[in-house]
């Protein structure tokens, strides 16, 4: 007779291997390593968090020090590679194959790793794409989370950083996994149920806060006059005439001053109430000032942002919150919200193409792609209108008859012509394929592709793809806002004027805007300490964004 | 001084004015009019649950019969809209205007009120997108959702049917809104917590269990010799050569036919394994045989299926289930799965027009979207490669280099080219655009739009429009699978011989399929009573499938 309870009995073998290190569900520290080494396999799925914020990083640590002739071979599933340890783990032969999403901090050793052959690639996802997946054919074994407190019964409370915690408990506990959690305390009452205490196993007691990172903050001190002009370039050439209210940002300076312009350049355009009122974002600082000015109707958060939890707390009509009055973030609904529900995602990137597809891969870093894919790419299952997206449609697509021509996403990628270091953004290939070529990738880690853009904003203007009719246009309106690098001097002027004159390319004069009034002063805030001041002292920055 | 507590004030208000109708959270079913009286104010925006299997059916009579002087203009936005009551309180102006996805056996009399002006509607969505905006734009003041049972704390056990509920509770709860459940029964412990309770107000008991729509259940004794054509042609043409294993089927009787053909036609075919292993799906009944025969890895539910939880309960190697023993289901991950970790989406439709696209709705049926164009788009944001995305990605694009093509999802169309009642399903003219005409919408309700769909399959053959380079050979693959409608007689038979000879139409003999091999007898199960023995009895079909 067919066995069809093999993982669960699996589990509880488990279960019963780590139940010497454990009172109830409590585990001390110093047993962690003791308690995955009872818990794990060789080969084991495991998704150790790894947001793209928080970080379980005791768990984190205690797993790059188990037995490597007990636990080897893991499959590390998860969506941040932000930790030392979280490659440590590879470097050490406890894991082997990795899917993931997102390594910002860790971009360059990751590539090391992978150039060494020391990580066996399965691919680099977006997060939403990730988390599908752990439902269908990368569910976790073990899940390895961080909270901020629990009760004896194992109930969690994330606090204000919930990110992926339900969505990589849900996947593993309701598939016969185990689920062990750090939290800084255990406390007799949790102040909400973040997770209920049936679907955890264990719940190790670190006695410390578990590490953030402060991902989303930007100083408006480092704004650059250049980047206030291409913020008001697409505040004046995007927000205002596609009347967009439902939106995403990216975390770079130029959205940074977007935000920051809302209450100052916005509000002399009139524009408050219609743009910007309804987002998918991180708490970000810098919006602080169109908080404060009225600006805003409501965020739902990704996750929660270090310094911003008192600001939020006091802002319950923003932010969504919990019983206990401190914001609820949800990744996984985030996305979601991003990619159907939002008419815009608008992104500063590193590279960006001939045709248009944008990327933040270099030579020699391999940054993953974070919700940027899921957000900038144009949802074609959507089936709701909206202004913004009928207009972007309409453009992109005049010949359909309306009721058969779906609307567009406004995806807009935004930078300077030459960014840091004097690199330009503008390339005639991207790095992106020579690291596919190098590492033998079924595909580029293309960002955004070309298709999926409707607009780059640069310093010289706004190029509009929608309104392009064919490869050549493209190329040309590309070009046309690329300045002075290789690939905007290969321009056909000629060309470049006759889409201008189509409005394909607008130059800040075409919008009624003077370069000479992208001045500093025009930031509604222009240090931290101004977001404080606006913050009415709620905000509180992490010290190393503290000068005063 | 700005207040940024309105809502959460004002929700408090709520609360105190329905305190006098519960003991804690408790509410007699009897008093769940006047509980709703005291909750909701004009305008509110309300999800009154409404998936499209469990019914919050007590509290959507209880806010039918409300006083309507008091309760009136409200937005209902709600997934399913499948009770009459769903529709009364439009009748009878308590809500006024509509935002959904699903309306399958309202969709009669949706229409009709639709003409007469008794409906505002915002839009039809699909699950995945009206969740997206249930945290941006249609946030709801007031959920009315349906659980099994609570305890004295609100803690909610939803049993196998969680579907939408964490979803619709989160938007809720954690925006200053109000939750009120209807449970079957209040106990002192819930076998699993599926809602914690500090997100939950009130508890209504109502003493019976919710109502369940037996939506997934297709009776192999109706399945025609047609369809197991179609089945065969679509596993011999298309699950074999893409090697599909990560999948969701529709809910017609095609695709049931496929899922009984797998143990017999798919085995001869040595596809086990290979094939059909990992699923976003309901609980169908008539995947039992394959599941018995070893076919299936793993099922992730959208929701669950009336009969089924006994065999799942004993499937846990197969099912997402909790520590109760009982399905876990959640809509809002199953949809992000079936978008994002699926290769393949497969569904019936009723009309498809000479470009490819399709829908369900008719010149007097509204029926809504449901999950399918979620499921049967292409996710311009997945940036994982797997074999079968690769391959249809390389036909429909064989000209952009490799690194930079991104693959495709399978998207097939599968019926006879008579439907129903002799109706054709090929159209010069979608139904769907006559609606948007007569109900100025927008946008015409297409339910798969042609550049989304990969495959259409019929009794006379496969279109694999991927392989279509301009319009003009799209137009003709789809009248070569047409067969004798008149859209089929239409075909230039030239065209479709060249076409047939690349590849882009294939017929039965050129797959090796002999329609007279099409019998029932290939069927795992002929019956609802085969289902039940295969399932050792486990499975216990609803009544109305009984006839024995």
């Amino acid at each position: 007779m067919t066995a069809w309870d093999t993982a669960r009995r699996a589990r509880d073998t488990r279960l019963h291997a780590a139940a010497r290190f454990a009172q109830g569900k409590r585990v001390a520290a110093s047993d962690a390593t003791a308690l995955l080494e009872a818990v794990l396999r060789p080969g084991d799925r495991v998704c150790l968090e790894g947001d793209n914020q928080k970080q379980a990083d005791v768990l984190a640590s205690a797993l790059a020090s188990v037995d490597k002739a007990r636990v080897h071979d893991l499959h590390m599933v998860q969506s941040g590679i932000v930790l030392p340890e979280h490659l440590d783990v590879f470097e050490r032969g406890i894991a082997r194959r990795l899917d993931y999403s997102y390594s910002g901090p860790q971009s360059q050793r990751i590539a090391r790793l992978l150039f060494a052959g020391k990580i066996e690639l399965g691919a680099v996802h977006t997060y939403l794409e990730l988390f599908a997946r752990y439902f269908i054919d990368l569910t976790p074994q073990v899940a390895l989370i961080a909270a901020v407190s629990a009760d004896r019964e194992g109930n969690l409370y994330t606090g204000p950083n919930t990110e992926d915690t339900p969505t990589v408990v849900e996947a593993t506990a309701f598939k016969n996994g185990v689920v062990i959690a750090q939290v800084n305390e255990i406390v007799d009452k949790v102040p909400r149920v973040d997770i209920p205490g049936d679907r955890v196993h264990f719940v190790v007691e670190s006695g410390k806060p578990f590490y953030v990172e402060p991902l989303f903050t930007r100083d408006p001190a480092a704004i650059t006059e250049t980047q206030i002009l291409t913020a008001m370039l697409a505040i004046k050439g995007i927000y205002a005439p596609y009347g967009v209210t439902r939106l995403n940002h990216g975390i770079g300076f130029n959205t940074a001053a977007i935000e920051l312009l809302l209450p100052t350049f916005g509000e002399k355009l009139g524009l408050k109430g219609k743009v910007a009122s309804h987002w998918a974002l991180n708490p970000h600082p810098t919006l602080i000032p169109a908080i404060e000015s009225g600006w805003v109707s409501q965020i739902h958060c990704f996750g929660s942002e270090v310094g911003m939890d008192d600001y939020i707390r006091a802002r319950p009509d923003i932010y969504f919150t919990g019983a206990d009055g401190s914001l609820r973030s949800n990744r996984a609904f985030s996305q979601t919200a991003g990619l159907y529900a939002c008419d815009m995602f608008i992104g500063s990137t590193l590279q960006i193409d001939l045709q248009g597809h944008s990327s933040t891969v270099t030579a020699d870093r391999v940054a993953g792609f974070g919700g940027a894919p899921n957000m900038g790419s144009d949802p074609r299952g959507r089936r709701h209108p909206s202004q913004p997206w009928l207009q972007a449609g309409q453009e992109a697509d005049p010949d359909t008859p309306a009721a058969l021509r779906r609307g567009r996403k406004l995806v807009v990628q935004i930078g300077e012509t030459f960014g840091d270091k004097n690199v330009p953004m503008f390339v005639e290939h991207l790095d992106a394929l020579k690291l596919a070529d190098k590492l033998q990738l079924d595909l580029a880690p293309v960002m955004v592709y070309s298709d999926d853009v409707s607009h780059i904003v640069t310093e010289e203007g706004i190029a509009n793809l929608l309104l392009c009719r064919d490869k050549n246009e493209r190329e040309h309106a590309i070009r046309g806002v690329a300045g002075y690098t290789e690939i905007g001097r290969g321009r056909d002027p000629k060309m470049v004027q006759r889409l201008r004159e189509r409005g394909v390319v607008l130059r800040p004069e075409d919008l009624g805007i003077d370069p000479l009034d992208a001045d500093r002063r025009m930031l509604a805030a222009r240090s931290i300490k101004d977001l404080v001041r606006w913050s009415g002292g709620l905000y509180a920055p992490p010290s190393r964004f503290r000068n005063w």
